[in-house]
């Protein structure tokens, strides 16, 4: 029998009481053991749960606990779990965590601290889809192109009702909160940083690269407007929030921002809450997989599935999936130096000559342009839609400043990559 | 380092060689040791095959040879495949295999042979995707719903072809066995073998159930016309030839056949050769997988993931995912008792009263219609395109054997599943 402690039995820990306890018949037959949750820590011991374990406040009943084997971290956050997890880990007992925040900080210290003992986390990112399983076991025979993922479904939830519906992003963001798919504060979501956490995790797997998240690229969907989904499906675009990482020589690069994707790719046919990731390996070519990245049940499935793996398997696979690292290593390709073609909506002030002007600064830049599209808008202004070809993102950065500082450019030039 | 020997140097055994070699950086780092093929063993020794491995013609050197730790068997058919790899068990060596049929025939033998053996198959099924891996392990908190999936790449191709751009069956037949995506004989693809194959191994990680390919429903893709992809596309669906398996009470109905799917559905969206499995599990909900389901590289990218995974741990999980059998064991339903929602192309006669007759037929068998159309055909007939409500497959079959005797009915009703 394997005995679990879970820290922190919120929305995902009383699922995964509940999953063990519906499913045991099923559970007990693939893990070849009976696995039983003995106790769960809580912040609030008087608040009614429903569950049939012994609860705590005191996470040190769980940590001293000799007949635990596997600790299951759900209590978020970043230092105060890595301080928790790391006890877990010296006192031997296998971890299992759906924490992104951690790992997005600490992975490659708790990689060294876990050593042989088993440390999973399948549910920090997307969900209840085994991408984790997938790209460190399914795909390890390929050295990894890129990985283009939906790891937010707050965002692609946001971006399908205003590309379906035609809703404003103000209101979509409302609805959203209203039913619990966004925070009273959405930054975290909307802003990329979610997603950011999610990617930092899978390019440690796919290429053994080690960055924080203050050091990538990370914009998020709040500038997205019904001009640019017009434009976009005028071309045969939709716009997403993806994470992107992508092998170019010696260089990863790691980015999260909105982007313009044709219809046609797979990726672009996920739509509502749903996740979605495509990685692309140099020998199988491109696989992608689809499912709920979020929900109590969805996630608690992938926790429970970790802890069967640990049950079935006892020794546990390369934490980050290498065992040893590389020769060659890859290293992080500084921001400025990412290429792409970019997408670029510019409010001017409707007189003669503007859009001269603003494709010098263009040609200036040494940026050519794909597609223009000019529209009138509000008080006698018009917006520029303009799809430029490849161009290196310092260029495009130094013309957006160049394009802005112009008396009859309005607002900041709005800015989204084109994959 | 593990050592490895080949049985069966053919196009992915030599894609195994080649990507064991290009991605050896990656390989060694992410399973902790390096690993060689040692030798192969082939036919036809005289052939030129540009490898720089050891060949032999005979089988038992790779057997014999207490240096070989792995054994991939890519020989291909049933019997003899199913001595080698007995062998190969029997001498203490872990074995990998693509091989589906000898899967469908074999696996409960094999796994209890195998024990506490390493034995792993996740190329059998769906070539480059990972399924065996996220069924087996990801999933293995849920009680399986459904499986449905597109597993043959050259239906899939067909159907789409004939979807998009109006082609007949025999054409695009012709252009694939050109292209070298169909056999001079296609009927194990398009009679629907090949995915009842990869269904049945699905199956067992799924559901523990054991059923040989003569057991369960398999129909293929021969009888599709033109006029059911315009009736499919007029009314929202897809046509495409879907491995199913369903859990219902205590029973499992497995079926392959080609089936009407809603357009917005994941799996409708899956074109052109490649395949794509949807899961439903009762906690985690859908998850789909997607990507290449043949060629060498990807069909050799599983083989070799799978090396690596037994190169990291050693012991084996459950080859088949169950480590002991549940106390209440699911049972195959029977054919004739699958529910589903049915499409019929009748051809009739162009004569007054045809349509109340058939449709007395109907009523008699107690099938309900749900949609109906009537377009002209050649020679004075008509095609009566049908759906139905949901009605029992023996009821089907018998108004089916009704309406081909009534005497204005011109050739057997064609009907196609709708999901």
């Amino acid at each position: 029998m394997i005995k679990v402690g879970i820290i922190g039995v919120g929305t995902v820990g009383a699922s995964v009481v509940q999953i063990l306890k519906d499913n045991a018949d099923v559970i007990s037959a693939r893990a070849g053991v009976d696995i039983v949750v003995k106790s769960g820590v809580v912040k609030n011991l008087n608040k009614e749960r429903g569950l049939d374990i012994t609860l705590t406040d005191n996470v040190d009943d769980i940590l001293n606990d000799s007949e635990i084997d596997v600790v299951v971290e759900l209590m978020g956050g970043v230092e105060e779990a890595f301080e928790v997890v790391k006890k877990a880990l010296k006192s031997g007992k296998a971890v299992v965590t759906a924490n992104k925040a951690l790992l997005a900080y600490h992975r490659y210290e708790l990689q060294s601290l876990a050593n042989d003992i088993a440390f999973e986390y399948e549910a920090s990112v997307a969900g209840g889809i085994p991408i984790i399983n997938a790209l460190r076991d399914g795909l390890s025979a390929n050295h990894i192109e890129s990985i283009v993922g939906i790891m937010n479904g707050t965002c692609n939830y946001m971006m399908t009702k205003m590309t379906n519906e035609g809703v404003a992003y103000d209101a979509i963001l409302k609805e959203s909160q209203e039913l619990g798919y966004a925070e009273a504060d959405p930054t975290f979501d909307v802003g990329g940083f979610d997603a950011a956490h999610k990617l930092l995790i899978l390019a440690s797997i796919a290429y053994g690269i080690d960055a924080k998240p203050e050091d990538i690229l990370i914009e998020g969907i709040q500038n997205v407007t019904q001009d640019d989904i017009t434009f976009a499906k005028e071309f045969g675009y939709a716009i997403k929030l993806l994470g992107i990482a992508k092998k170019d020589g010696n260089e990863v690069e790691l980015r999260v921002h909105a982007a313009l994707i044709r219809q046609e790719e797979m990726i672009a046919k996920i739509d509502g809450v749903m996740n979605g990731i495509s990685v692309v390996g140099d020998k199988v070519g491109e696989t992608l997989y689809y499912g709920p990245g979020a929900g109590g049940d969805a996630t608690a499935s992938a926790v429970v599935a970790n802890i069967i793996d640990i049950a079935r398997s006892g020794k546990s696979r390369p934490m980050l999936g290498f065992d040893r690292p590389m020769e060659g290593k890859l290293t992080l390709k500084a921001k400025q130096n990412i290429e792409s073609k970019y997408y670029l909506r510019i409010n001017v002030s409707d007189k003669t000559g503007v859009l001269a002007k603003i494709t010098k600064v263009f040609e200036d830049n040494n940026i050519s342009v794909e597609t223009m599209l000019q529209r009138p808008a509000l008080q006698n202004s018009a917006n520029l839609l303009i799809a430029t070809h490849v161009a290196l993102e310092k260029d495009i950065q130094a013309m957006i400043k160049e394009i802005e500082a112009l008396e009859f450019v309005n607002t900041k030039p709005v800015m989204i990559r084109i994959l």
